[in-house]
């Protein structure tokens, strides 16, 4: 397993991702972005390129917040996170950076490229998805225990990246309304798009240092479980030959 | 591949199973139901207990009409469903009834029995689920575009088995006020459930015949792939070992 970091820009900020690979002689592969959670890149990310790496794809854990700005993997990030859920165009910005950086990078075969994101980095994918021609080359999201909000940044145009949404039903970020406020923007972007509910599940259902139910935010482990299947799934049919 | 047909009986009822699974000496096996539609046991359902078969199962294709009572595969087979959606509590009985043929068989293990139907059929190993102590040794079920209204005999009691609800959001079957209700229903029993949204999806999604979008019925590829590799999914997990 290769790993390494890569500083990319988004106009004059730098930005570092986690990059790992299986190395293997003159070939490319797809790619599959990682969006953080609201505490930023933290090692939870880095393991999750290493699974995807393991899968035979590039795992790409992005860098939303910038170089050397981390929160804290379990305390108060909203000071992080505010800012880009306030200003969604910017946001799209900094994850197209992202994109374009992993499209460049030589193992990374830029025509296909996968992401699949956490809490937050669930609305991260979701937005990249939603950025149409400025994502070329993305074919397909996953967003876990993320945040369904779109952002209001004038007429959606189509989807056409595949989404798929894990999403736990308990969720207090993700309400059954918002739930089927997301069918509705995916069904009328056209977007192919799949949602999987799981019942008595509740937010951050991945973090096995989530425990506030009171909050609504608690790991379980048959979720998270069924959640990585999923995840795998999906980049299996997304990156099989037959769908090139 | 073995198969055989199976008389069972519901009181004086005759019912005629269709079964199969791959011969090995001396060892039962996992056991999965097939619920049919509502032009009941078709050549559909015996391809799809075939299809168990060589998961390593046993494939159970029940008869929830009686024996030499099949309606049309695509006609309108009202008069047939009627009875059973105007009366729950028969139609509960004639499910037991097929489950304990299942269990009697003397290649299935009776401690380890699944359920899967499609339309009618997803409504039958629902309410198979929701049979609770009458239905014994069943660990799970999986629901393809069916019907979710639950049964009006009392209060529920607890769901032991597990539950997976694959379902096209655009199906006038199950409307997405149903999926709220039934995702209530779910989280209230307790049953470990979950459910599989695909857009852009009708009623009848896994029917390479099906054909009329103007009534919400329309087969659908991708959908129809996607569930089988959830069904395959879920009934790995089932019975797996570290399930027992």
């Amino acid at each position: 397993m290769h790993t390494e970091t890569l500083d990319y820009t988004d106009a004059d900020i730098v930005c570092e991702a986690f990059v790992a690979y299986i190395k293997t002689k003159g070939r490319t592969r797809p790619c599959v972005l990682i969006g953080h959670s609201w505490a930023g890149q933290t090692d939870a990310d880095r393991q999750t390129a290493s699974k995807i790496a393991q899968l035979g794809y590039v795992g790409f854990a992005l860098d939303i917040y910038g170089k050397g700005t981390r929160g804290h993997a379990s305390g108060d990030n909203s000071a992080l996170i505010q800012p880009f859920l306030d200003d969604r165009a910017l946001l799209r910005r900094r994850l197209v950076a992202g994109l374009a950086a992993a499209k460049a990078h030589p193992v990374v075969d830029s025509n296909r490229i996968g992401a699949v994101g956490f809490c937050f980095g669930g609305l991260c994918v979701l937005d990249l998805a939603r950025a149409g021609t400025a994502s070329v080359g993305l074919r397909g999201v996953v967003s876990v225990h993320g945040i369904f909000a779109p952002p209001e940044l004038g007429r959606q145009e189509k989807i056409t990246a595949k989404v798929l949404a894990l999403h736990g039903y308990d969720d207090p970020l993700a309400t059954p309304q918002n739930l089927l406020d997301f069918a509705r923007e995916m069904s009328t972007a056209a977007a192919d798009w799949q949602v999987h509910v799981y019942g008595n599940t509740m937010h951050s259902f991945t973090s096995p240092t989530a425990n506030q139910p009171d909050k609504g935010l608690m790991y379980n482990a048959d979720a998270e479980r069924r959640s990585w299947v999923a995840i795998q799934n999906f980049f299996e049919e997304l990156f099989a030959p037959s769908e090139l």
